[in-house]
């Protein structure tokens, strides 16, 4: 755990796999220092089975960026490092180079907290071919796990009609920092709240909690636990009411609940955090308001998720409120995004022109993107997303209004009369970060309330989800054919000496 | 992410639930400060549909207990916070008690690497109520996701029949600490490297790697590429082989053989990263074996874990190692263990007897074992482990041979004849580690390798293992059984005012 392991923000340098390290210096040898490189983060698939995903950890790409340097400790480190064949694996020339180095790139992204969808870059690095392959790993292990969280956050928060959500996950993630990123991008995802109290500090998100079991099982009854844990935090209290019977620990809430009033206090809520949810809210609803207690809220837990949520609205449950835990800290039943990092483009040092570049793959689908691109995003009069247009301006035949689908080149959007926006914002510029690249968390966590607000309903439904149009522009989509077939012809050339 | 974020040591006693401190308030308002009470972290069922866990992160307890302090800026920051209803969510006097507040606990734990089964405890903490409340969730948040990745990897290993499995999780983990948390585990799991230099760094664990498809993509042709990167690194030359036609790439990988042949160096491996693993690596040891090339090894990547690897030796693949990532770093498919951590025994402050607690469910099987717990594993002549047996001293009947199981008191295990040893050892006393809560990676990592080379194959099997004998001595059994019936007669009375 870096917590304890006195981790430092320049070990973003070594927070990469091995092969980033050897390939830079097989650049560095090979005299390709400064070829340029175009490189993309997408993902292929929404997670989930949904119809959209919530870019997430693009704000932090600047930070990254900054502190991207080899301190001695690095340099020692890489130095130590012995080939399986025999010899030191790095050469001194190399680690001298990497001791000056600078993550001089430019970078533009997605801002978090806005909806992105498949194939469409979420992230665009420019820069050497060694600092493009050197950021690689730790650019996806950045983005790709929050971009899941926020997801899958918007999804639970969409399934709770406006109630709140809370993350209650850090003791099912993955270390600290799995416990951090999961609160921060849930936030953007659109949760109230976190029981992380270290993401509190650091994030300044709202913190929010009750009391466990252990607290009344600590008193001789639960009453006296209930009474004690009221007048200790009279102005945030909510009672777990489910470590006996439930009906008789709402019998001994209301009891407290008067007793409190009668000091000038009210109870908050109670939590249920076992049996059934549906059953037990409507018990818990009814006994309050014949208690003459309507303001008491009702809470619960207890491995939810976005459907466990919508079947207990489902079933007209009177719940308030949410505490979600393993199942978005873990990403259930999904825990990976899959995003991944292709070289779209390549120029020589000292050119110009950028040359696109395609991966084939005996799987269609697989097959990527060329070229520079940044993308158009193309709203109706509402302001709704109407679909998204990846452009390499380079190719681009100018002013049309087709997008022209990424697996189906046959199958064509028409966004004529619909204006467009740019997706992408520059968040790093020759290797600082700019102002659009630190954004704030309250102002990713609106943008992504906006951004599903406009996202047709369609698109967000979990079931069968209406697919959002995504594709290239027409000349981009050209390129794409005449190089995949370019590339086709002429792979075994390039696979001939 | 922790590594930008600048977080310290002592950040640990933030890293944790909200709930955990407004409980510490409220047992330090309720004059229950002094309190001491007995925990256990244990998990309920093993992960995977396997047959055994194996114990991971509890190493690392000593560490996170010497540094659980209350800073000045974890003092400001909770002296900030509002409670919902209005006013200070922390009294300043408790406050003061943080600042002053010591983790002194004693911890016992299943050491690293040993195999673990489900309902007998995993840790062991006994301290002030307040101590072990404050700990709880910092505890889950190490112990849950290592142990569930380590169990990952010795089922990959185990598939892998010998052959080296690498860590290549790094980009699909919840950030730097998942990824530190992943390669620490799986290198005591079984793998034998990792990609992550951080890991590398910081644990001294062996690190791997290749070079990407981008690498390839980057040259002009396929053989420039293989040239350039047999020349940089010729004592640890992977060669990538998958980028266009993998036929024709095998056929560049043993021209470039040949070539570092005839320069005094080997080519060590190729690596297939796509399409049939089983058919390509075949046709990759026909190939080089064919080309005098026996001492050529194939690697394979892609999506892998203990099935696809078991499928593919099934079909006879040649393979000689296999880089694991996506499903490693995930644990996909049960991205979490759900181990918890419950209160067993409470004791006045000044009191010498503990008094057992139970905790009764409307499921039966999630009833809690009450009772200071420690466990004696028996084992055969062969040193083989034949079961577990949970014992509370205080109630032993003493030297019986029978071991209760948890679920149905009805079923016994006969033990006698076999030799019993401790499973759980002292980790911290009076809040400092001791050496056995100090283990070196490698020692862990012995440790395991041990351990599941002595477990009954029925019991490592991943269809329908055999259920590993664990249940309690027989005093404790009895005690459980009259507990739960006490707790049923007099829950109401424990829920009267």
């Amino acid at each position: 755990m870096s917590l304890t392991d006195r981790t430092k923000p320049t070990d973003v340098a070594l927070n990469t796999d091995l092969y980033e390290l050897t390939m830079a210096q097989g650049f560095w040898e090979s005299g390709l220092v400064d070829t340029q490189a175009c490189f993309n983060v997408f993902f292929r698939e929404n997670p989930f089975g949904g119809g959209y995903a919530v870019a997430c950890g693009t704000g932090q790409i600047a930070d990254l960026v900054e502190n991207f340097t080899f301190d001695d400790e690095a340099i020692t480190y890489l130095a130590s490092l012995q080939a399986p064949g025999g010899g030191d694996m790095f050469k001194q020339g190399f680690l001298d180079y990497l001791s000056d180095f600078r993550m001089d790139v430019d970078i533009w992204a997605v801002p978090e907290g806005d909806v992105v969808f498949p194939r469409e870059p979420l992230v665009r690095v420019e820069g050497s071919a060694i600092a493009c392959q050197l950021l690689e790993t730790a650019l996806l292990n950045l983005v790709n796990f929050q971009t899941l969280v926020a997801t899958k956050t918007a999804r639970v928060v969409q399934a709770a009609e406006g109630h709140m959500v809370s993350d209650f996950g850090l003791r099912r993630a993955q270390g600290p920092d799995g416990g951090l990123a999961v609160a921060r991008a849930s936030y953007v995802g659109g949760a109230a709240s976190t029981s992380n109290c270290l993401a509190g500090r650091i994030y300044g998100i709202p913190v929010f909690g009750t009391h466990a079991h252990s607290w009344v099982m600590a008193f001789p009854s639960e009453i006296e636990a209930f009474r004690a844990f009221a007048k200790s935090s009279p102005k945030n209290c909510v009672l777990l009411v489910d470590t006996y019977d439930v009906r008789r620990g709402l019998a001994n809430a209301i009891k407290v609940a008067k007793e409190m009033e009668a000091a000038g206090e009210r109870l908050a809520a109670v939590r249920i955090d076992s049996g059934d949810l549906a059953k037990l809210s409507k018990l818990a609803r009814g006994m309050f308001d014949d208690a003459g207690l309507p303001y008491v809220k009702i809470s619960v837990s207890n491995d939810l998720d976005e459907y466990t949520i919508q079947s207990l609205f489902a079933q007209g449950a009177p719940i308030d409120s949410f505490g979600v835990g393993t199942k978005l800290a873990t990403c259930d039943p999904q825990p990976s995004l899959g995003g991944v990092y292709k070289l779209s483009a390549t120029r020589a040092a000292g050119a110009v022109e950028w040359s696109p570049v395609i991966k084939l793959s005996e799987m269609a689908y697989k097959r990527t993107i060329p070229g520079v691109q940044h993308v158009l995003r193309f709203r109706d009069e509402a302001g709704c997303p109407a679909g998204d247009m990846i452009v390499d301006d380079s190719v681009a035949v100018g002013g049309t209004t087709t997008i022209v689908d990424v697996l189906d080149p046959e199958t064509t959007y028409d966004v004529s009369g619909h204006d467009s926006s740019e997706l992408l914002r520059q968040m790093v510029e020759g290797g600082r970060g700019t102002e659009a690249g630190r954004p704030s968390l309250e102002a990713s966590k609106q943008r992504c309330r906006d951004a599903l607000m406009h996202l047709d309903p369609a698109v967000r439904r979990f079931l069968n989800p209406q697919i959002y149009p995504v594709g290239m522009e027409e000349g981009l989509a050209k390129l794409r054919v005449d190089l995949a077939r370019e590339e086709r012809l002429h792979s075994g050339r390039r696979q001939e000496a």
